[in-house]
């Protein structure tokens, strides 16, 4: 069978990522297919020294890709992505759309690899990025110690609004520094130079007035951890930051550990590398997350306000592991297996 | 009496927001007396139109200052604030060499004014910067409905580790934009361009790990509060703001009360402002604090994970409420007495 992959979105900022984490990992991509909106096709766009003309999405094109790509949307994943799976397609859906269906499984390959199908013409949905970072560091504790509740406020890269949000930090930033006229906010709710803001996607008044990001960690890290009841609560904000999210996590665990057992789990766990010194001042900072594949973890204390309390910070890289190599790895087990 | 009133370290950034705090209230300043390190010695500040000498520390003309604001780190304080006293001067000290000293107060004026002393010849301590925004939020909803535990995950400016960082963030941001090598870090332990990191002040090994930060949020809070036995966790992030503070705070109360009535509390309490309508994406952010006095509260929200539990954002100016407009606050108070 020839192989065929598809990436649906591939100008943008998780379209760009897909290309080099495809590339880097040595996938076997076979022919390769880059579609993406009408606006953009037409576009050229280079992989491992060829350069590939971005397409227009069409039905059949798509439903030949042994492995399909998306991140172009949820409005696109929802027209398109049951089409491509129809025809036999794995879809691997990096938008919200299907995360929350129970129908379609979502996976962070580290927590719960079995959930990825064994067939074809399935569609397999990417977690949210801060959530996929936040799971990858919560599976081995919740192995080691059980997890009671979850307390998170988060710090999120420009890059979690796509590649023109990043511009907008730069533009913005830059436009201060001169002390020109400050470009207004077109991807994002606020200024984001020198600035930041509790507001990541839109505020859902019948969630309480937490904004969708917020309860997208909740919702899909209780999904992917399979632990419906689990209590988790976030604060989501938006910083002037590139491209790695961090998190500042309080934990309250079932079982009594110490921070050394925490710090040796999460010491051999996948996808993990622990950065905790302190008296090296080393721990984790979005710019060492930056372009590397592990989810860094540290500031590992007990908390002494709770029982079985333990605070860590993570940094991570939303472009990577946030996104594009988490859907990677989806797609290497999907082809492992097929 | 000829009033005299005098700032040590006031060519710093907390110095310099003195001057401009002073001179917006028609604080009865009299004679202003500068004083700062022999380095900064004969420097010329303005004040009100007139220019003012810089002169080296000395005990006579600093005792006979009815008010001496003093911001130029501990161990100044340490020397000098105990001499300035003795001689009768009301030493409201910035620095945090004598705010967990039980023979001084530590004040924050909408919390607990009654804790400044009537006589003259004594130290007040001015708190924490991240501590005084967070009691200041604090103090309504206790009155409202009890704290039983506070968790806080911090967002810091650069401003909070004085003027040279505030330099840092720019000229390392500067260079990253143009493409040129950044500046080392100096003033801060690590790059804060586009950066951020879990590092405020030292490390306390002995308070198990935790930074020095995160323990004065923690005792100061007790302090200010009268709540000696108050659960109050922290992490606390340098992120790269220019001069607010912000925080994600995780409240449970001693009593079931609404988000609608916390909001009322809030809204008509001393030093706050509520910025919170989802509907029109209103919430308090750094630039929004920026050069104002009160700390904005927003993102009310209850907490399901827990009873009782309420989630809020707050920011607040770093520079002012923070540091300089507090401690003219309490020297308000004493020359009012006084």
């Amino acid at each position: 069978m020839r192989r065929v992959t598809g990436i649906v979105g591939a100008t943008g900022a998780v379209g760009q990522e897909f290309l080099q984490v495809l590339a880097e990992r040595r996938f076997p991509v076979g022919e390769l297919r880059l579609f993406a909106s009408p606006r953009s096709a037409g576009q050229r766009v280079a992989f491992e020294g060829q350069e590939h003309e971005v397409e227009p999405l069409d039905e059949r094109r798509l439903g030949e890709c042994q492995v399909a790509f998306f991140s172009a949307g949820a409005s696109v994943s929802k027209e398109w992505a049951p089409r491509a799976a129809a025809r036999g397609a794995v879809v691997v859906d990096n938008s919200s759309a299907f995360r929350l269906d129970p129908e379609v499984p979502l996976v962070v390959p580290e927590v719960n690899p079995d959930a990825i199908p064994a067939r074809a013409g399935v569609i397999i949905a990417n977690p949210n990025c801060t959530t996929i970072l936040l799971a990858v560091v919560l599976e081995p504790i919740r192995k080691l110690a059980g997890l009671e509740r979850v307390v998170v406020a988060t710090y999120q890269a420009a890059s979690g609004a796509g590649a023109q949000a990043m511009q907008e930090l730069e533009d913005q930033t830059r436009a201060l520094l001169a002390g020109q006229p400050e470009p207004a906010p077109r991807k994002l709710p606020q200024p984001i130079a020198f600035n930041l803001f509790p507001q990541v996607d839109v505020f859902l008044p019948d969630a309480g007035d937490f904004t969708k990001e917020e309860m997208k960690v909740v919702w899909e890290t209780r999904k992917i951890m399979g632990l419906p009841d689990l209590k988790v609560v976030s604060t989501c904000v938006r910083v002037p930051v590139r491209r790695a999210h961090s998190e500042a996590v309080f934990l309250e665990l079932e079982r009594d550990v110490t921070v050394d057992a925490v710090r040796a789990a999460l010491g051999v766990a996948p996808g993990v590398e622990v950065v905790d010194d302190p008296a090296t001042a080393r721990y984790p900072t979005p710019r060492q997350a930056d372009g590397r594949d592990p989810v860094l973890v540290g500031r590992l204390r007990r908390d002494p306000t709770v029982e079985r309390g333990l605070c860590l910070f993570l940094a991570g890289d939303q472009l990577r592991k946030g996104a594009a190599l988490n859907a990677v790895q989806i797609a290497e087990h999907v082809v492992r297996r097929g």
